[in-house]
């Protein structure tokens, strides 16, 4: 393998190769040089179109590098294959999720009233989940039980449960955080979505009513 | 293999041995003769002190017949090897639950107003699940996305939704119903229960607070 810049490498190593079943958390990536940091996104961005057209399972390496313009060695040399692709572009997208939530703009991230942000999440995290829903379920598949040990479970759930108890002091946030973010396991999802035909409308307007089925009863 | 009744034989190999991934619905079993029924209950029985005191893996024919005082042909006759009899197990345990909740005594079963009812059944499904969380897991785990096609699951979608439906006419009971059982995948509950160690009382009480959590806010 040719090695323009040894340290550049050595980063790309760690960014593009998360262990399976753990999406990383906040932690800032190494910076990259700018060109590199291009090409970066010009690969995912690549990769991601492809998915969503086609599917995870219609991922090549060479259709990557033809649809991005970058050169397939290149590719290889970023990602390794294509399962480490497929788990960098969940990372990626996962980071600019958490991004929001953890300090975006209101209503998502922090400014609103607690019981609008914690809709907003919620609203936020079934367009996350529909978006890569079959590369999240493939990963889901292939080690079901690591969910609740990600960073990614973990940061929702730390999000959630204190939301939870600004809404109501009092609640046991912690317990209620899992249980309301269980239907977003991806197997779930793909059953309601995919199987059951439900819109993202009806599951966003479903999860709110969920919350209040006992109010006024 | 000996067989003194060939009928009797035929109809123990259909209930014996459901297929993996689809839990038997309230369909009746063919009757048994009275001695076969007790034989019946009987190794059961053994067989699910043996997973209470020791947890399914350590469930053996031999331990069983033992354990039950009936012979370890008889055993092996009426369901053929470990696995079949850990699936007899549940679906004997499913079918004394759905029994209760469908034509069984108030609150759970009718009769009770429908507030009652729903909290009665999330309260039993607690304790069915966490009373065979180790066997459930592990059918779960072998085919992890058949729950939502198996019979059991049907039926309490089938009831959560209609209890849904009386309590909020307009509601969109059968959404909620799946997001309302999602939390009761053994796989979240074996979080929730072993890892995190929650009882399951609180567990029963965070389940009504869900429901609430959006009340007074």
């Amino acid at each position: 393998m040719s090695t323009e810049n040894p340290r550049a490498e050595e980063r790309e190593t760690r960014t593009a190769a998360p262990a399976p079943g753990l999406l990383p958390t906040l932690d800032a990536p190494a910076p990259e040089r700018a060109d590199a940091a291009r090409n970066r996104r010009r690969i995912l961005d690549a990769a991601a179109r492809i998915v969503a057209e086609r599917g995870p399972d219609a991922v090549t390496m060479n259709q990557v590098a033809h649809a991005s313009g970058i050169g397939v060695g290149t590719v290889y040399r970023r990602f390794g294959d294509v399962s480490q692709l497929l788990w960098a572009l969940l990372d990626d997208r996962e980071r600019r999720f958490q991004e929001a939530y953890m300090s975006g703009p209101p209503p998502l991230g922090p400014g609103a009233p607690t019981a609008e942000r914690l809709d907003a999440f919620l609203d936020a995290l079934v367009d996350r989940v529909a978006e890569q829903r079959e590369i999240l379920l493939a990963a889901h598949s292939a080690a079901p039980r690591a969910r609740y040990h990600s960073g990614a479970y973990r940061l929702m759930h730390t999000h959630v449960a204190l939301l939870i108890g600004q809404l109501r002091p009092g609640a046991d946030g912690a317990l209620l955080a899992h249980l309301l973010l269980a239907p977003f396991s991806p197997d779930v999802m793909h059953h309601l979505a995919v199987e059951q035909e439900l819109s993202g409308e009806r599951l966003k307007a479903g999860v709110r009513e969920l919350l209040t089925l006992r109010q006024g009863s």
